[in-house]
């Protein structure tokens, strides 16, 4: 096995994956089970089918069953642009003059620009067979929302987003991708749905939230014949569909006999960061193999760093469903400064689990060394990477010169979950100096805590 | 040669071309000399050094030899991001339900969003090579210092960009990718060469142009020990840079017995429709093989299907050399409604001569048509086009449509150039109706054609 590796190692299409893994099968503990808001018992797939699709109900329940199959018509839609490349990064290795093997995942390479593609089109499609007429979801800085209207559009579903009002004003080009595939985008709150209007007239002016755009999208969904909502991220579901990305990391290292030393990604609400790691965390609960797994956030929303395993509300309007995670509270809100993405109060129950069964670490960085990162790889590599995957570039960075000092040539694999496109404002920021870090006091931390729910006891 | 034809078709990296092809050296009817402004004469490599870097002013006056080999260090970072992908499109196809087969070379994989990175990458290294500080260039919408910042950087050489001021203000997150990539950007008209505070002094609070900025980079290379001017389009020597893409394409065709019929390529320069076309056409001259070649420009500016073959300045401040071209007149402008870029008034002196020669043909096709073929690409095809490139959309959508028709079964390989993710503006026009077309009169042309020089007599 000592080919000569490329830069840029592709799978042929019949190497793709044709199944997803559902790493809680093999998790001894498994993940606690996510609870009904009104009951406060294990919510069932009966009561989750209201609001999302039937299939998804089923997998987001699923923990037993280790590999489910990729439907063709999602198989056809990956095969656009699927499998996604897994760069040696020769050009930034010989910048950091290092005798680590770096490696990296790029998921970018499509026009939602991240990984958000690859469970859109998952959830699209079962919405499609399920006879369905579309799906409502809210976004934020627009990733999510841009990848829904690509995959609802080749479905031809109608999908209707709710965009944080404060984006739609400031991120038009985002606004105007989603409506160029077809998308109707309104600005939350907005006077469409009871919760917007009620936001609307208790507080005059306001410029949005995520938490108020999930209750509008989920409301929506709710009204309307034959309309679902659906998330992008936190979900184990979401998770699932992201597998496939570890799943070509792991084809592509073994097709080239490379054993990874350290997995590394970013974490805002952990299912890309899942999604990478899963064949490998398989692997370990296995005992077939043994991997230093890191997941990178900000310390500006410190969820696995600073915050408790504890069931909380998956949105700030309390009424989806509770999970049991890493959580800063569903009251936290990062501070304005923050730029870097990955804002999400919680985490993946899935990753919680697996952080306090430590089998995988987490460190938090802070903005500036991250754009600085972001920095020094785009001038190398060429991809000017996105705020959020910059947080794994920074560590894979460190890690790399830590390998430098004691001249080990450890194989580091990271995520790049998406392109920097639409966040120039952010870059501006970091080019004109003006970008301060922000740590949040245990005060602050002691407030949002506050915001949990009871049921913690 | 019958194997099952993969969505994208990725060549080997040691499938990687390794020397450009130059077509002018198989060309009967040599494009016509260059000629020196000052003297009316053909222009020596001597003449060109001041301003350009050696080897390059050497490539674009050779013209007879056929393969020049690509510098290892240029073929290392092309490997950062080619080969680029040889789509196959399956979607496109079954949307227009036509037995044609279409194929598509994307260029956009890469953080500067289009093809302009191959040839920014070359001249960056010729000018390192030849000891220089730095490059000076102008660049309109951003694309082409986009690329060469990024050129710039990998080469740790020092980047000046003149940026059309209307651009630069209104265009503030292609200038901050620049910034990034380490790049000065400076608003043109600036105050830091003559003729940008002659020209600020006569017209006060003017937005500039792209003939204006282009004297300001050449006034700022000639003024600064160590420093030279480039450009990105319309010269021979960019031409042949990006003959990458055709012998890629070609390869890859090749690889699984395909035989292209018809090659489609947007036009505005010349410079991504001939590297696309190049090796096709040399087939052509030699003998060899038959291909119908189409060129496609905007109606607003449409120097082949309208415009004279000419002698005629590069450049609207009428410093640079003249060239014999397709010209509407360097003092033509497209109207401000045009939104579709290919802008430029005249066109590559290889691409120029071919046409007359009757090697290839031209169409001329309006902006909202061709935003629609974006719109329906787009939907199916999973990549957000830049409209440039949605030109050769639009004529291979023509095409399909056709074969659709007569029930021929022809291979249709079009160039798609780059993104649109700094085109939103455009598209938000389209999206919201507000789009119109725009041809020039007869009397427009007149106008412009009376500001070609006196040379032709």
């Amino acid at each position: 096995m000592n080919k000569e590796i490329p830069y840029k190692i592709y799978l042929e299409e019949n190497e793709m994956p044709k199944q997803w893994y559902n790493v809680r099968a093999d998790m001894k503990n498994k993940p606690a089970p996510i609870l009904n808001p009104a009951t406060r018992k294990p919510i069932t797939v009966e009561e989750l089918t209201p609001i999302f699709c039937e299939e998804l109900a089923r997998q987001e329940l699923d923990d037993t069953t280790p590999y489910i199959d990729i439907p063709q018509e999602i198989q056809d839609f990956y095969r656009m642009y699927r499998p996604s490349p897994l760069t040696r990064a020769y050009c930034l290795e010989k910048k950091l003059d290092t005798p680590a093997h770096i490696y990296y995942k790029f998921e970018g390479n499509n026009t939602s620009g991240s990984h958000k593609l690859n469970s859109a089109i998952a959830q699209a499609y079962y919405a499609k067979k399920q006879g369905l007429k579309g799906v409502t979801t809210e976004t934020g800085a627009g990733q999510w929302g841009t990848a829904l209207s690509m995959a609802c559009a080749y479905f031809d579903l109608d999908c209707q987003v709710y965009m944080v009002k404060v984006s739609y004003e400031q991120k038009p080009f985002r606004r105007e991708v989603m409506r160029t595939y077809g998308a109707t985008v309104t600005p939350s709150p907005s006077m469409l749905t009871n919760v917007g209007k009620k936001i609307n007239a208790e507080f005059p002016g306001t410029t949005g939230s995520l938490g108020c755009a999930i209750s509008e999208a989920v409301e929506a969904a709710t009204a309307q014949e034959g309309y679902r909502y659906v998330l992008g991220s936190v979900l184990s579901q979401v998770l699932l569909h992201q597998t496939i990305i570890g799943l070509e990391t792991k084809s592509a290292l073994d097709k080239y006999g490379i054993k990874a030393d350290v997995v590394i990604g970013c974490a805002g609400g952990g299912s890309n960061l899942g999604g990478l790691i899963s064949p490998f965390v398989g692997e370990m609960l296995r005992g077939e193999a043994d991997y230093e797994i890191i997941a990178v956030e900000p310390a500006s929303c410190p969820s696995l760093t600073r915050g408790k395993y504890a069931y909380d509300f998956c949105d700030t309007g309390k009424i989806c469903p509770l999970a049991k995670m890493y959580t800063l509270g569903s009251g936290f809100i990062p501070s304005a400064n923050h730029a870097g993405g990955l804002r999400y109060h919680g985490m993946s129950s899935i990753i919680s689990q697996l952080y306090d069964d430590k089998l995988i670490s987490a460190r938090s960085v802070e903005q500036t060394e991250v754009f600085k990162a972001a920095q020094t790889f785009a001038k190398v590599e060429g991809i000017l990477p996105a705020p959020e995957s910059s947080h794994a570039i920074k560590v894979a960075i460190d890690e790399a010169l830590k390998c430098k000092e004691t001249g080990e040539e450890k194989n580091i694999v990271f995520g790049l979950t998406g392109t920097g496109y639409f966040d120039m404002v952010a870059y501006q920021k970091y080019n004109d100096g003006e970008m301060v870090d922000y740590i949040p006091t245990e005060e602050d931390l002691i407030k949002s805590f506050a915001t949990l729910p009871q049921i913690n006891g």
